[in-house]
């Protein structure tokens, strides 16, 4: 209820603050016999770590992962996984200035109006540090799922604030800093960066995330429905203000006749619903677009108040991501990984008798 | 698990097909001491129900809702709502032509790769008439969150298929069909749905939602955020596909000078963040948008297949409404009544000793 | 969170009060495809309604269930099954002189701290009138677990207050108004309860719960043990204030050579388990016992308080089961169901692969 | 649903194995503002922990706790703690000879059918070692439920397999190596243990749980009574085989006129309720008994199968407990914590406005 877990039948519990001894979770609910050794999760872990570009916060943090049980001679045996990562550069000096006081934008404020304080040190909790946790679970379902069923989640940056990303090769996404599947944009976008963090100023990004391999029947009716549990999980990353799945806002201007995707033997037409109907799985490709508001904390002076209620002026020291958006593509996959696992899991649970019985629908599209 | 149950603390479990003999919904959680009857959730019915005017299905359903359990003498007494809407105006065999083919954009063809078959009977359970006992449970949520914390739930259509709504008047909104806050539109409104009527094709639609009153520390980090939250909600509804909290996807090209609110000691200078800061509420209005794709089942003929896999053009007949959009504007303010209940009860659950403790900081802000 | 919902997979959620409307619940996670009508939770309605002998209260309820829906062409389609009864015999002026009084050893006076004040009439929501729904939705899992897995459940009265029950034929249990498995005890039992009416009290009961054909397998550790949930489900009916599973609290005196359960090629040679190892079916048959007190209200006048803290004596009026035992047999039976039914789907949700890989272990015993 | 996590607004997640790196937990949902230090931890684990006394296994593991998050500046702030024992004795060598066999009565064989292998090394999951994580989180609880409403939770070893133990006095309970209330019969349950262990025999023992302080009003209808979550929660505990709330099986050959305590103006004049009336308590002290069976693994030669279903003899070589009752008591009195914390907390999120309405009832009694 005070919401730290993640998912119904496999299930992550996080814990841990951007400036404590260290951050982790449980992994509840991981099938056993699933082949797992840390490697497969600090390769995941490695993506999205700090420092690896001059585009994101300095921080230097090398996320080393251990894994503290749940699993024996090299398999998951069914029980919690519980996965510890140490912090190793915490400069909370860095912080004692804003202890007192609330940055704009940021969630200060609204945490110390909830628990009437707060640990201020990096922003505590509310620090995107604990999204590495959900890359280290979000590694176990992706294995689990490609391994099970075929399934593949490729995420990339698709706006990096007002300069759109034309999607060109999945090959170029892990080449560039940004996560951009598109190389002869590298430089426009390293320029961009270069211009901004010198205007003491932050930026928004769009970042796109799909999954393939996915069999229909997945997901809940009325209130789990698939595209409703992504909606949750990408929501729910820090600094994300918009979910779109498929045709997205789009939808809102089309037609019934130009939406709704024609089906035949061969297989859907085309995919404005971005794999889901009904908040089940079509068999389609997923879908999902969000959008990432720019970072609070900048060095630019900005009004504010204290504690006390006072007017003051803030201006953020310590060292931050001037585009969170640049290291949301893995959590954002790992997200989608959760979620699909979780309810790959529930359709068993229900349908189990079903499954067996294939196939439902002749021909390729089932 | 099986996805029928919205909520954590103030849960909806819902059950009922488009025509089956009832839905309705076991309401748990709610504080006792409630001043509730049959009317209270009458009026919210009644606004979404179908029928009253040209430009939404004709299915006659008075949606009279019945209290089974949990008041006793006019009021709430802790133990759990029973409410029952029996279904009046089924045509069941206006979809014996469906029952063996999938219509596209439809979940017909989800659910019966989930299920290995389905109820086609209206769409059975993925009918959008669920939505009934979503306004009923809302009502409730609503009328607690007034009384007791002076919460004020608002949402209207801020777009029809192409045409933008401005908004000029919140006295607008239950004046028209459309939930339009906006009265000089209307006939442009109406004209594009007659005209949409005759072509035998249907369209999407934009709403906005809103709450004011909202006490600042409601929302849990770092999965249950209460944007996640509202996010999973509105995404559940049935065609909705994208959902947007304050500034949403214009986040994306905003710098972090523009976007993050400033603070005063008068309050917040801008809501760019739309109430929520760091999954949590801040005090500010509560802002959502919402895209509603067009509504699936149309009279044109197009491609799909059937059971066998075989190719077939289907046309769908029955009453359906041309713009789902224009009914859910009532869904969309239960929706968020419902999110904002569960989340005034959970922050009282944890922080209930930290709320005698006030002003927890001075000034209007607080 | 409001302790109205029953399991995790295959879930209850349950309303209505003794001397409301009605009574009912929505029965979600059900698989698609199990064949349901009413007469299935009919029959299990008609074993436990009360007026069936002079040994129990006269209060006249037919219990008919009507299902309003999550059937479809009399299979199950997977989607929620809502069950509703409604109450004939509500008699609610006998209890006006109770509305301002606590009976002892009721839970009136808890009612009234928790939630401030009460349905007083006939108990309201803390009546066993509650439990008709439990053995309705009962009905649902123990056909499906029967048909699925050939899994069987039978109770019986294994004490009536002093009086031990010896176990003599399972083939007597619905041949008496007792569930007693001895006929030759009946004319005893019968007797002592007419000379208890007579004295104006009540008397409690001891009754035992089994399960055959239970695969090995199911349970969850560390918390969600098999037998701790089958624990909570028995101490969660009405009256019960003992659970024992195997030998349960004659292990206190046995010793490890005696208690543990040695195994062979043949099986299991002795049964002290009670069919549950480590929170895990063993797949030998599950035994369960239970102790279940008497009657509070009694036409006996005793000492008590009003809502004013005032000395008073009370002697209940109204119509009551001068053992609640008596007919708690179907419902003991129904928990155990619901229990074996959510574990069953919790287990194929997890270990559905290993499901696959048959037998794990040769020979008999797997 | 993997049965990892215990409680529903205080919820505990446990992780680790008996001989793997470390057992923890993630303690989510404290309020803010509890005074917590490892110190406070420690207490309740050094009350635990193995090899204090030649009558408990000779592992040494000082079960020494670091708290990972959660606690700023001496205080919890109402994000999860994470807690982290590392262990230190391992000798799995000692379990070699048992990876392919099945201990009678131990959880080895329901794991390896459940699983379809397992971690032998010292019982793995199934292990009681994970009970030290349960003590370590009911530590938290504990202290925030004696500082918020004087709750005293106290327990004691009430019979030691065929001897009884009569209360004499609390004081004497941490004065000796059984949590015995009675320091005269200390002489008498060692020589029954050295006898013991000499017979290369194990025994089972009872022990009584109680709390005093509890508010009238916590616990939920229907299913999740407090006394059904009591029951969940220490039927959960290894080796627990009966569980009963106040009279327990007593209350089977009881009157109504006997076992409904009476009230008056200065309290109930009996407590055969044992605290808890239609699942809520009602501020009388709350009683609970269990009955622990003997340890499974006995260094006597018993017949059972190994992984291939072949008949074998296996005798328990390693270090365990010869009476698991004996180092029971501190899981008991954790356990019990764990529930009223969950219990204040749900009361407080449902009827937080009724609890600012007090006395609800005038006089002692309330």
């Amino acid at each position: 209820m005070s919401g730290n877990t993640f998912g119904t039948l496999f299930t992550v519990t996080s814990f841990g603050e951007s400036h404590g001894p260290a951050i982790g979770c449980v992994v509840d609910g991981c099938p056993p016999g699933l082949a797992l050794c840390e490697a497969d999760i600090q390769a995941e872990l490695d993506r999205r770590k700090p420092g690896t570009s001059r585009h994101v916060t300095q921080r230097r943090e090398p996320d080393t992962v251990e894994i503290l049980s749940g699993v024996f001679e090299g398999k998951t045996t069914g029980t919690p996984i519980g996965l510890l990562i140490r912090n190793q550069d915490q400069r909370s000096k860095d912080y004692g200035n804003i202890a007192d006081t609330f940055r704009p934008g940021h969630a200060d404020y609204a945490y110390t109006q909830k628990y009437g304080f707060r640990d201020y040190r990096g922003g505590g909790r509310s620090s995107a540090r604990e999204t590495a946790v959900r890359v280290a679970a979000g590694a176990i379902a992706r294995k689990w799922l490609h391994e099970r069923f075929g399934v593949a989640i490729r995420g990339w940056m698709s706006a990096l604030g007002p300069i759109e990303i034309p999607f060109v090769s999945a090959d170029a996404i892990d080449g560039n800093a940004f996560f951009a599947p598109n190389s002869a944009i590298v430089p426009e976008l390293e320029a961009y960066m270069d211009k901004l963090r010198k205007s003491l100023d932050s930026v928004g990004a769009k970042i796109t995330v799909t999954a393939t391999g996915v069999p229909p029947g997945w997901g809940e009716p009325v209130y789990d429905r698939l595209d409703a549990e992504i909606a949750y999980a990408m929501m729910g990353i820090n600094a994300v203000k918009g979910v779109e799945i498929g045709a997205g806002f789009d939808s809102v201007a089309q037609k019934g006749s130009e939406h709704g995707d024609e089906m035949t033997p061969q297989g859907f037409a085309t995919n404005h619903a971005g794999g889901v109907l009904g908040g089940i799985s079509t068999g389609q490709e997923i879908v999902v677009n969000m959008a990432i508001k720019p970072t609070s904390s900048i060095a630019q002076s900005r009004r504010s108040i204290n504690r006390q209620g006072e007017a003051i002026e803030v201006a953020t020291e310590g060292r931050h991501d001037p585009c969170v958006g640049i290291r949301a593509t893995p959590i954002a996959e790992a997200m989608l990984a959760l979620v699909l696992m979780d309810h790959a899991l529930r359709h068993r649970a229900q349908c189990g008798d079903v499954l067996c019985a294939t196939p439902r629908i002749p021909g390729k599209i089932a």
